[in-house]
């Protein structure tokens, strides 16, 4: 996935001549935090932030100039950097927003944090019976019932938890990865599960494949 | 994982009577974007932003009461509920933060997109070989190294290229479960080899043990 993929395209730019009153009620109506400075080929320039205009206002300042950060001291990315590159630069610059850049310098989108949440929750937050379903297709030969049996004795097993296997099908159709990492504590604890029953179910497709 | 282990304890708070103008000099120096407006008894009675503080300023506003979202109006989460929810809140609502209360509506921190990020992040930054070695763990009786070459020839299979056993070890043991992920374009597909490999590390061990 590139950043371009998860960019907000709707952002807004203001320039570095223009006034900062009418910059704060653009800002406010559009409820940015943050906006690109351009020049007039819409290339990078600059940065400011709604505490930029906070301390501008107070202290009687006029144009955006006076209140930006140069783009050298900013974090930006390219549109075709990978999107996992943004989520790092965000988690480690602590930043609301970051440019996003063409070749030619020309701001094309801006990755904002909460884009970032939305694809990090998207990705994760698929069902978990998806997964199963993915292991039974590749288990060629296994049935989804054999499968869900296999599940409910791994989980009586390892939690002690009696559990039937229509209601082991129940509860992977209503939980979501997301949910099932944040609740083991981690993806090595989900992915032991799933070992473990995968290594059952088979053993359990060669002992009959022996009779 | 609990909102209270995820959200950020180094909190600025506000009181509805002070002036925007103290106000502002505070988000601009501890780089806040957002703050609770508390009580005397640092209950949550409303919310700020820096683009409310810019309105004030620029409107000629005195007091934080002029400028404030009531509580009623701003999402907000219990210190107990589940990290996920936040995470979610974030997501649905596209705010930057968002204010943590105890039983008693106190506000006891705040959690920041950022910081959601970075959770995220760390969550799935883990390395693929830690999944390997829980693998080895689960699966008695199979070494690493036949775990290695499983590998290498799932990799062949499905993906035609030549990859040996060390080559494949040296591959995990730089990437990241994150990465992996956003490569392969899903969860499944990740699964799905990783379900292959084990298949074929059982079958093997099956075989040996049948001689």
């Amino acid at each position: 996935m590139k950043v371009k993929e998860i960019m907000d395209k709707e952002f807004i730019v203001v320039s570095a001549d223009q006034n900062i009153d009418k910059v704060s009620i653009l800002m406010e109506n559009r409820k940015k935090f943050t906006t690109p400075v351009v020049d007039d080929n819409k290339r990078l320039v600059g940065w400011i932030t709604s505490l930029d205009v906070t301390r501008g206002l107070r202290e009687g300042k006029n144009k955006v100039s006076e209140i930006m950060h140069s783009k050298d001291n900013i974090v930006h990315v390219h549109e075709n950097n990978p999107a996992r590159l943004a989520v790092l630069e965000a988690s480690n610059h602590k930043v609301v927003s970051i440019p996003v850049l063409d070749d030619e310098g020309v701001v094309v989108g801006v990755i904002r944090t909460f884009d970032i949440v939305k694809t990090l929750s998207k990705l994760y937050e698929i069902k978990v019976y998806k997964i199963f379903e993915a292991m039974e297709h590749e288990l060629k030969g296994v049935s989804w019932n054999e499968l869900m049996e296999a599940s409910a004795i791994v989980t009586r097993r390892s939690t002690g938890e009696r559990v039937t296997a229509e209601e082991y099908e129940q509860r992977i159709k209503n939980s979501t990865f997301g949910e099932a990492i944040w609740a083991t504590g981690g993806l090595e604890k989900f992915f032991v599960g799933l070992i473990a029953i995968g290594e059952l179910v088979i053993a359990r497709k060669v002992a009959k494949a022996r009779k």
